[in-house]
């Protein structure tokens, strides 16, 4: 270990899964936790690295997510791989069904895959990217709980609702974009009430409906949608293809379900793949090579892919470990000696 | 006709289709082109009303568009139905499409069509209707020409890349958005050159990268995505899915291939489609019913849904007729008598 401070990635890796299973998580439901919060710590996404661990350990102790939950896979022969999660997270649904959302696409061009049932925390660009790694385009959507309000509304209605994109690069990383339909993630705003500072204008309204730079005026009222009604048609959208279409709840019945935003929300989510070969077959020119002059024109012009810092972040950390303050090193022992009795 | 301005939607159906005909148009063509540029005018869209005619008939004696193309189609066993439009208006393509898109849907609950090597000019939203129409949500997303920046550079790339949806309200109009994923239409640009007034600030850079409100600047150099990095991520990803994954043209290679943004550009689209029904199925609750429930909570907030002002002039002229002013009957009569000779 470098400076005391580096630890490398398969360790970390062990002891995450360990505390998931001492908490009383199936191997299948904390290997799944485990991989998506060791992927954050080592994109540098602190915001969904081992900071949540505390979040899904809560969610466990207030009774809102299945710990051993075994997700069931339903594949007929239509485009729709239907995963049960069995109100488990989302992780191992997915890792359940993307064998067969790949299988389905590859058979049929595009593919949809429905997760049912789940509790959810996690980011959705380790799915996409998951599904790149497989040679097919990734669409993903789901609902949250409601913290933000349409355009021209006045409450919270629709929830950040991400949505998240990849497209396989061979021979590098997949260009990959996840963002929140809000303007921003909740996140930011607590981080600027913790800190004390004003919220830019344009991020959020209070309780009535009037535009705030107050964290906690926005965190009692609403968010805003990015991008004004474009943003807010877009997050509408979710509600309605990852809510309303798979028979899940909507960012509204999340919350009410929930009763809290500390806890992770209970919804659903829709996944689509794409496969480029099959969709270019008979057309000139190869999908991938073409997607490149875009990707290099985007570049020359000195503009960022999306996902590059943490492209880049990821290099280091294979190259070095995951790099974890004191604090978090001493959060993780406790983590793992205490289990819930460490969370409230 | 009332106040010697208002003309009945079907005789403007049969003029609109006769000036394509009598300009060399086939009949397929010509109804399908005269059916989205009347609900154009229907719709209030006077940006995608009869307006659109002479660059149709420009773009034809440019010799840029087939104008008596039969658009093929190739529907296989997968959820890919592939239309060839063979140098033709997508419009024709999309409408011979349509019931093979329907039909694969209802089958595999997910299906895509792919138009290619269409020439493009028309609005995304009587797409997405039709497809709602058939009890289905509809996606649709095509390139246009280069004219976006995207965000963080300097240059002209993407397309104004429009992206829409649908979703079917049984006993209303569906939900519909529609919408340029630049901040706006390049139409809008022109408007304000017209006008001798300014660009509000955010919308477009001149031809050195350097933000611009000079409407002449503006169309030299390039528009801005919406929504900064969010809606250039979405807009990429256009050019990925409906332009190098289905083996069509990307807004810089239309631009290429066209040499100029003043006629309408060759390239392709994709459109997706969803079938609630099957998606819901074994689910509890009506996916129609719960969707209806979202739409009242917006509405209860006083926010507007997509679409709502289109559908009140559609309204309004279903009960009077289209109006028109003396100078746009004027020109239609023009159209009508001089064909392609009225337009350079």
């Amino acid at each position: 270990m470098q400076n005391g401070a580096t630890i490398p990635l398969e360790e970390l890796s062990h002891k995450v899964r360990s505390i998931f299973v001492k908490a009383g998580f199936s191997a299948q439901q904390a290997e799944s936790l485990a991989a998506v919060i060791v992927a954050g710590e080592r994109d540098g996404c602190k915001s969904h690295g081992i900071y949540r661990i505390e979040g899904c350990l809560r969610t466990l102790k207030a009774g809102k997510v299945n710990p051993v939950a075994v997700p069931q896979v339903v594949a007929d022969d239509t485009a729709i791989v239907r995963i049960d999660a069995r109100g488990g997270f989302s992780n191992a649904a997915f890792d359940a069904g993307l064998p067969h959302l790949v299988a389905r696409t590859r058979a049929l061009g595009v593919a949809c895959l429905v997760i049912n049932d789940c509790t959810h925390f996690s980011a959705l660009w380790p799915e996409v990217e998951a599904i790149a790694a497989q040679g097919l385009a990734g669409l993903a959507m789901c609902p949250s709980y409601a913290t933000v309000a349409p355009h021209g509304g006045t409450q919270a209605l629709l929830g950040t609702n991400p949505f998240a994109f990849g497209w396989p690069r061979p021979g590098q990383d997949a260009y990959v974009f996840d963002f929140a339909t809000s303007v921003v993630a909740r996140g930011e705003v607590e981080l600027h009430r913790r800190a004390g500072t004003e919220l830019p204008e344009g991020w959020a309204i209070d309780s009535e409906g009037t535009p705030t730079t107050d964290p906690d005026a926005a965190l009692a009222g609403a968010m805003l949608p990015f991008g004004a009604h474009k943003g807010s048609a877009i997050s509408t959208m979710i509600e309605l293809l990852a809510a309303a279409m798979i028979g899940d709840l909507t960012s509204p019945e999340a919350l009410d379900f929930l009763g809290t935003t500390t806890l992770a929300p209970r919804h659903g989510e829709l996944i689509l793949a794409f496969d480029p070969e099959r969709f270019a077959a008979g057309r000139a020119g190869n999908p991938f090579a073409r997607a490149e002059t875009i990707f290099s024109a985007i570049a020359a012009q000195g503009a960022r892919l999306p996902s590059q810092r943490r492209y880049a972040a990821r290099a280091q950390t294979l190259a070095q470990g995951v790099i974890l303050t004191e604090g978090e090193r001493t959060q993780l022992d406790r983590l793992h000696r205490v289990g819930l009795d460490a969370v409230s």
